[in-house]
């Protein structure tokens, strides 16, 4: 299974769909779900999206999204945040878990598990890096992953991208090495 | 320059920021825009974006976004909304310019100065494919492109994306040629 993590300064608490940007720039964490989790006329079956929320008023909080159960989900950033604010406001949903954990607490759990790539425009170059089947790629938000955290760097390109950009670049990378193992 | 054309089948007239999915998946069209125009700090100075509307009440309109001229303009799909929203009721926005034209026409203006590449998800792999400087990338939203357009088909991959996804994977594919063209 792919997993991402997104480590985000989107609040914890009730927010308004009208001003994504204002809420701890939620609009970034939405649009990173959308690439991860979205094909163009399904979700994935192979990937899970972990949003770490460090914003106010109660972080952090961490919520888990499975599109394997997802219902009445879609790509656009109001219904997705749609999601989220239920998720924060205690409603329960098929395919979304919320958890109170910090950021390196959950880290230090994956580590066990996975292969754990942080994503770093400076790292080693993603074409030619060996990826496990079970891995956890780690970005942050605008202000981007903000200490230095163990683990493999490794970069889309030179250029610095937006994380939902570099979401939808790993998961191409991904399948072109699937789609030639199955071919 | 990179230039991106979308066929959509977006509202050509007023429309509710509330619900960008329902003025003609407008939602698909925002998120291709930010995927075209941004960098994680900054927009592009290389991509200009042709946003093609074909849905109710007035089709067609063109409208192209020139990112070195835009203001107020930001990443999240109900700023870009916005944007385009005024445009169409008529409001002269610096970075946006609209016209009344075809899709056909339009793409027929293009062929005589550009490499016209349409987007397809059985086309020739975009990494083994010769891009010229002046290049025009045609995509359709989430009906495709409906039609079978003249011109070299090119493909990001056997899975089909979203459109956004699509101009993402592009402009990382140029940005790496130009990186290693430099360096």
């Amino acid at each position: 299974m792919r997993e991402f993590l997104l480590k985000s300064a989107g609040w914890t608490g009730n927010f308004s769909l009208n001003n994504l940007p204002g809420a701890g720039r939620m609009d970034i964490a939405c649009r990173c779900i959308t690439a991860c989790l979205w094909l163009s006329d399904e979700l994935r079956k192979d990937s899970i999206f972990h949003l770490l929320l460090e914003g106010p008023p109660s972080p952090p909080k961490l919520l888990t999204f499975n599109p394997l159960k997802l219902k009445r989900f879609y790509p656009d950033e109001r219904n997705v945040a749609s999601h989220i604010k239920l998720a924060l406001l205690g409603k329960s949903q098929p395919g979304i878990s919320l958890k109170i954990i910090s950021f390196n607490e959950f880290l230090e759990q994956q580590r066990e598990q996975k292969q754990i790539i942080i994503l770093d425009s400076k790292g080693k170059d993603i074409r030619k890096t060996d990826i496990s089947e079970n891995v956890l790629f780690v970005l942050g938000d605008n202000r981007g992953l903000g200490e230095d955290i163990e683990g493999e760097k490794v970069s889309v390109g030179k250029k610095v991208y937006l994380s939902s950009q570099v979401i939808s670049i790993i998961q191409n990378e991904l399948d072109r090495r699937e789609e030639s193992w199955k071919g």
